[in-house]
């Protein structure tokens, strides 16, 4: 069913299959694990970029060993509903925060935040955080072990081969 | 202050830059960049996965594009304290689940998941998630939008230059 | 002791008993059932719409199958509670919500919403019910299933016969 | 974008729309408003009851006037999460109970009901829903007034003409 | 609307609002405020105590003159909700709980309980209240001041005179 | 250890215990139970009422069989702590509350309030209580049985005999 | 009111008043600032050891800088409420809670812990807190910031003088 | 790995286990203890009081036995994130607050607190924590029971012996 997601075909989703797994994989080595031309995979990156389903690519660091040891979720309470959007622009100002989302549940933004320490998280929250308006309150839970940290496996690929 | 995490000179701090901002810049750019050989790079690169601070790239994808429309944190309340390592044996093997956190606050594990549709998350919680054993009622926020998702911007770097 | 309730008396009861398990059934075929003419169905059917008993009838639609996807409840929580008439009458033209209940417990009002997916959700809540004065939170409940949806069963008329 | 839904023309659309409008409009009248004969009507009519979109007519009648007075909103916490079709099954047998959800957020179960009284309704909870197994406790939020009760309107239609 | 409670007619009513006020006021008295016999008074109280509308009288006493200072409000969360007869009965033998009451809202049992002190209030809850089988926790609310506390005010009674 | 409460002796304990038990009971059967004359009674009546022991004495009334079928608990949330004083002046004046305690724990205030039916509540909590300035919501409970009420047993009395 | 506290008379209270300010304060300072001789002060001083109302003293150490800085509040909530004493002998035994008590509210037990770090946390919590029989949750409040720590004053004392 | 806090060696860490013991411990006899002359400690000492290591010594006082019978928490919501500054110098005025502390979770702010009594904390909450400016509502959990109040152990001492 999920065959043709936006105009794909199985050679899309087996180049994307292949550069999920490891996005440095050199053009070519691509194009031989697919039987196909540099040139082709080259086309179809192209394509799958101009569709807006590859974004980019990411470096996986280990922030710990960088000395950024606290990573946070945050529940934010605003104070009026309606002054979402003007409280938005002011936390996309904020640099620790790496994600934003606008959620159903009991916070109405709930953002995760990478901190270097207790006393940096302390900083953020006071003087960056509960500075921005229409904040009415946070709920701060502090990771304390990570086990699980991957991507969604397609599995619109291995049904194809 | 930061400026000797680790062992890491200037030199691996720029390049962590450069890589940071794109995963996939070719090393002897990286090189011309920082004004050494493209040999240079390559050590530099080994010494930093092998003290574990790079751990690889990633593609970053638009999941709505490939069909998975719905990101969701479900906090997990379990049933008692001390079965946490079997409850978390278990959901470890399910694939929808792309975080998993052990945390302070109202929950003890604390998960993102992506899923296709409201469909399929329902599924991963009735037929997933709550037949794990250990575990007594979860609490799902649903992602309606999520304007903010970025790496940390090291300013350790910044200040080198 | 339901016997008498409103001034009815059992051939009403057995009138709305056969309609309110199908409310196409024609008038010829109830006056059969209940042993009159076509004529006293017509009488007693005008006496329960003058009483207020009968308000209409209702289409039973697949909403899901018109694109209709995803049914909520969403819990409100007041800036004041004394705003809240003022909040109402706006709630009121949002189509989208289709029941509206003042409530004892943890939230002032509680209301239903049919939207057609995720996307439709956001922006109802962004841009229709948070833009509404004197809300201060909500907190949304996304049903992921639902295996009941029936009327309530008249024990009077069952006890009549 | 939503003109073609499931195969309907506009044809269909626009009896829907009187129907959901007054279900007991006599088919000629459809017919003559539409400006088809009325065997068209009863072929659409039985295409849209076999596409599963129109599942039947509902009474709608004023409860509190048969003596059912109370409204409420139960919000269920299981004992254990993986209990729950078990759970579920004795629910259903309530007649009381008519529509449970399968929900995102606090409760796992969420249960309108509809009763005569608030002695019915402690009747209820204490010797039907509390007696079901796998319930840890109950939340029950009582509907003191309802002044939305609609359906949703097909802005699909309303676009279409 | 409501003169005619249960049959009270508005002698009755005289009578019940004249012993609500003060219930030590003697028949006689009763009988000249109302221009009846004394005899017709007896009748009257025990055709009202015979309907169990007059369950007895109470002696206001000042608890915290006799060295009874802390009233608290307890909310209780059962272990599973069907064990709550047992769990009833036992916290029926419990003399410091004046009142006792199954609720809709969070706590399945919600009981008010007057205590000596703290030291008193902590011996209720650790030997007493949480040593009943069934209960899984407790939430205790301290009243730390009652500016009212008075009977209702019958209205059907002002209006009748 | 309380033998001595305020200065009372065992003849005062030992009124105090039968007047609990019927307030009504005559002075001289007081009396003859006590071995003391009617005067002795009405001196050590007297001296408890100055020194506040009793307060006066309280009719116990079905006040379902008068037609008052609802008792709730609410918990109010002030909207700023500081205006406490004023909002309980205005919560003063609603007949309808018969108690009202400042508490510990998440309510600041907490009531007790006894409504004719549910329309009757409604009525008091959209009109009046929410009306009430400094208020920002309320968390009814509403009791569906009550099994206990009843006085504090003075174990000081038992002790003595 | 105060002046008589458990038999102490003003110079046992001038004597506490010196100490509670510094504890190292030597005997013969005291007996000066008291204008009585040093045996006096130890006199005194044993008479408030005997009666338990001296209990010893204890270093000021700045915790964080040996090494301690992460200081939470734990509130934990029991599987069911009868195994309080259970869990209270094996909580003992945990050398990092520094503080244990048991509350109103919503938490029946509430502790204090002092740890190195994050990591320390992660391992008190995960090893030694939630494998405590009977524990089902536990709710962890970092404390990022404590700007105040300091003893009672005791108002008692400067009255006297 | 902890040997060489803040440049601490075994001597120094030896003088403090030892205090930490017994805050009033003579000098002569930690230089016994420790086979160092008394000159030795005085240094060390002024050494840890320099570094900030030694804060003072505290007398510990048994509060009940002193009239101060209630031991509190707090927690505090405020009215709005950014009013955090202001509130604290308030709440510093207040002299029955002994810890305050700035929390991740729910609250805010989290207090403890000692009273003389119920009617004490009465007065503090309404007549000065919750006169202060910016505060919502407050939270209070009374301990009624502290089976465990101590110092944290250093295990970096008992590892050096």
């Amino acid at each position: 069913m999920n065959l043709k997601v936006n105009g794909l075909d199985d050679l899309d989703l087996q180049i994307l299959h292949i550069l999920i797994k490891d996005s440095r994989t050199p053009f070519l080595e691509i194009a031989r694990q697919c039987h196909v031309s540099g040139g082709t995979i080259h086309v179809r990156m192209k394509k799958m970029e101009d569709l807006g389903i590859i974004k980019g690519t990411k470096m996986i660091i280990d922030n710990s060993k960088l000395g950024y040891d606290v990573c946070c979720f945050i529940g934010i309470y605003l104070d009026k509903a309606n002054t979402f959007k003007e409280t938005l622009e002011q936390l996309k100002l904020i640099k620790e925060i790496v994600e934003l989302h606008y959620t159903t549940g009991e916070y109405t933004i709930f953002i995760k935040v990478i901190c270097k320490n207790i006393e940096d998280l302390q900083n953020l929250l006071m003087n960056k955080i509960q500075r921005v308006d229409g904040i009415q309150r946070t709920n701060t839970f502090i990771s304390l072990y990570q086990p699980v940290d991957r991507n969604i496996e397609l599995d619109i690929i291995t049904k194809e081969q």
